[in-house]
């Protein structure tokens, strides 16, 4: 479908005969993926990141499907890289990932059939973007500041999540629920770089711990 | 996708242990496939037929890329039945199938692989006729004629060639480019039933063996 820019977190083999053999003729990007220890090395360069998930959610994570989500993609590519975030087989995204994404991508099936395999849902989306990608039209240039990359928001979140706790606020024994809450607050708000660096100024002067901390 | 209306034409092995494990959970869809012999027994009840296919043709057959082939089958299935055909794994459809379809399904894709595997255009296909069964309106009814079936426009080439043939009109030796070009002009044309009916009264009326055939 024209993508070229693959990255594997943590695959169980890598090079892999069979992935290799069903490369037919796009071996070259397989060779050249990007292989990583964790997904936060593979988006920290990304802007917006949706992820592939056939469950329904119990917190309201934003949700679109697969036409849509390519709209979204490629709006927000004006402003850097993008990604498409797709679990293993078996287990789908985790949580954990989820938090990291923008939104949700969610691809309608027959209700009796919820969850496609990894390789079908893969296939429709690329399409989509493929042909969303001809039909876009071509964007007015604006000089805007870029998005924060996701490791920069994972950087903010890790402050937020620091001081927090010092303050008190955050359950230490169960931090989770809220920082996934705010995280969906500002995913949702797509900040850009200098408005993180405003957050992290704030977070910095409001932090309890000020003057203590290394 | 919800489809669950199956033909297999012409199948190597049916049933077979490999498909039915791959069916995941659609094992009933598989059990009740119609099984024949050939295509036309298929498509015979079927008022509009779309041949998917990945390569370019030297005769210009209509061509129609997934969104806009879904919206036209699904506005020609409230005149009777419709079906997508796809072709075997390795070699796709012939010409003679494709001429009994009423237009191409091409799937975009990167210029330097043209051509899907099975179950990928299949997958692509049938998400773009649920995404789009979702998304149209509600049809005005029309009290129409329906339109005429795959048979009947089969028994109405057959009934063609017979008088074209007797007339000198074909050459005996090669009859196939100049039918499939008006096999083309009345697919784009989709005659309902009453007008095939005309055509084949027309025909019988020039025939010149007309007296003379059993």
């Amino acid at each position: 479908m024209g993508l070229r820019d693959l990255a594997l977190v943590e695959p169980w083999y890598f090079p892999h005969a069979d992935a290799t053999a069903r490369a037919s003729g796009a071996e070259d990007i397989l060779a050249s993926a990007q292989v990583v220890d964790n997904l936060d090395d593979a988006i920290a360069d990304c802007v917006y990141v949706a992820g592939a998930s056939a469950r329904a959610r119990s917190i309201d994570w934003p949700m679109m499907e697969p036409r849509e989500c390519a709209v979204k993609l490629l709006e927000e590519s004006r402003a850097g890289k993008v990604a498409v975030l797709f679990g293993p087989e078996k287990s789908g995204l985790k949580n954990e990932h989820l938090d990291r994404c923008n939104t949700l991508l969610t691809i309608p099936t027959d209700p009796g059939f919820s969850s496609l395999n990894l390789a079908m849902a893969v296939q429709i989306m690329t399409y989509e973007l493929r042909v969303t990608a001809g039909t876009m039209p071509t964007p007015v240039t604006e000089a805007k500041v870029p998005l924060a990359s996701a490791a920069e928001l994972e950087h903010f979140y890790e402050h937020l999540e620091t001081v927090l706790s010092a303050s008190g606020f955050l359950d230490p024994d169960n931090p989770r629920h809220l920082m996934r809450r705010l995280r969906r607050l500002f995913a949702r708000a797509e900040p850009d770089k200098n408005e993180i660096n405003i957050l992290r100024g704030i977070l910095t002067s409001l932090d309890p711990a000020r003057g203590h901390r290394d």
